[in-house]
């Protein structure tokens, strides 16, 4: 008999706690192909994407391979991914799967079953998804990630200005959409930690490192954030520190992509890349 | 050289009205699978895609993979889609790939050529997407759809009931975040109307069959409508055309799965009920 999964709040702190709160983005764009020298095919996403997890295995909680860049490149692209996914088992690094997928009822959980499912070729540790149909429509997939002691990432409040609008709009109860999702992943995750008695729950947030402190209430959650922002897109460790004060220990992970990505092709060049801010992170979130 | 293919907001209403207002929704669950007695399996998914395909092409304007479920199956699923889209191109009849996808700047790019690209093999002539980061940050896939005579359908009102709270919400403009995308929607088209003197643009809204008549602007959008809700979810082609009265003549395509495919796997059950629903659809739009 398999021994069943410890739950996704539970693997992911010890992940953080072990290596670094470091998630490292798997993105292959044709731009960082070109750079390092490789094809913009399916065997050169592969390429980069072994290197870059051997180089961070060691450094980062998780990797976090953008299923866009892979879906580009159809099912030969969605087969390279099936093969990372096996990659990043071996190298015992936890892995997001960054798809934003959003549905409702049977559609949302055949979106469930691909990326949370037992003996799924794309199975990961967690999977990101958007609302706008609704979170309340996604509880299947709520239900599937607990059971197979898997994860969710709720977008709340992306790190991109253009998404501040919708995020910040005030439903008929007097909440805002972002802080009503954030209420709802709170709920949901205390029943769990009741349930399991464990301190955190599997369902995350992820929350943009770009947003200011106080406009969120972050400390309630009780389960982990994914958080964008640092590095390229213009963030610092010390913001992510400050926005998170107060947050469960080891409960937050922050994903760097160009910044690690542009290190290489040498390999010791992305290692190095890592580990740097994988310290920094842990002294500014400590 | 090859013949530039024509604007998407041309060629579905041409599809319309050769054939009927009909969107057949390809679903192979795993239940309808069941029901067929064919294995759940990309051979199974491809089988009654196929016979689908065939029973429905000469009775709707267009088909609509969900991608979830073929998705479902991984890589093999992914490539057993490839071979429906090719098949449905064969057969005539348009594609909308029902994907949801939905992300920001490079990310939403490399969705787009996926999915609107010349030369993939997952290109569809349209694509639905949702905007929970922001409509803003998915210039670049506007862009691509114009410019390869490819179409988005933004999901702007769903037709579940879990969508309300995030779809009504008061923006700081004043506007709610359906009413918002749709504005934006419409001004989008209105530049590409005016730059190809057409009447209709390529950036069509999602609206549920189910939503009341009078709560949104829909008479100015000058794009398509893909009307999710009828048969099975309960509203009617009578409650379609009363929602989508005064809007552009053969704007309006409304999807069916289930009432469709539960016909089956009789190829002529299925082909009586798209011929019987396309008829009725077009009376009530009419």
């Amino acid at each position: 008999m398999v021994e069943p999964r410890e739950s996704f709040g539970r693997r992911l702190p010890e992940a953080i706690a072990a290596r670094s709160p470091l998630c490292v983005g798997l993105d292959p764009s044709a731009a960082l192909l070109d750079a390092w020298g490789l094809d913009d095919t399916p065997a050169g996403l592969e390429s980069m994407c072994r290197t870059v997890l051997e180089a961070v295995a060691p450094h980062a909680a998780a990797v976090k391979p953008q299923v866009a860049f892979f879906e580009r490149h159809g099912s030969a692209g969605l087969a390279a991914l099936e093969r990372v996914f096996a990659d990043a088992r071996a190298a015992g690094v936890l892995v997001i799967a960054d798809a934003k997928r959003g549905d409702i009822d049977s559609t949302m959980a055949a979106y469930g079953d691909a990326w949370l499912g037992e003996g799924s070729p794309l199975a990961a540790d967690a999977l990101t998804v958007t609302a706008y149909l609704g979170f309340g429509a996604m509880d299947a997939v709520v239900d599937l990630a607990r059971r197979n002691g898997r994860g969710l990432f709720v977008v709340v409040a992306s790190s991109n200005p253009e998404g501040r609008g919708l995020q910040e709009a005030v439903m008929a109860s007097g909440t805002s959409v972002e802080a009503g999702l954030l209420a709802e992943l709170a709920r949901r995750n205390a029943e769990e930690c009741a349930q399991a008695a464990q301190p955190l729950g599997s369902l995350g947030a992820v929350v943009g490192a770009t947003r200011t402190v106080g406009s969120l209430d972050l400390v309630s959650l009780r389960g982990p954030y994914l958080v964008p922002g640092v590095g390229a897109q213009g963030a610092t460790a010390d913001d992510v520190g400050r926005l998170f004060k107060g947050t469960a220990a080891n409960s937050v992970v922050v994903n760097a992509s160009r910044s690690i990505l542009s290190a290489g092709p040498s390999s010791s060049g992305v290692a190095a890349a890592a580990a740097s801010l994988g310290a920094e992170l842990r002294d500014s979130l400590g």
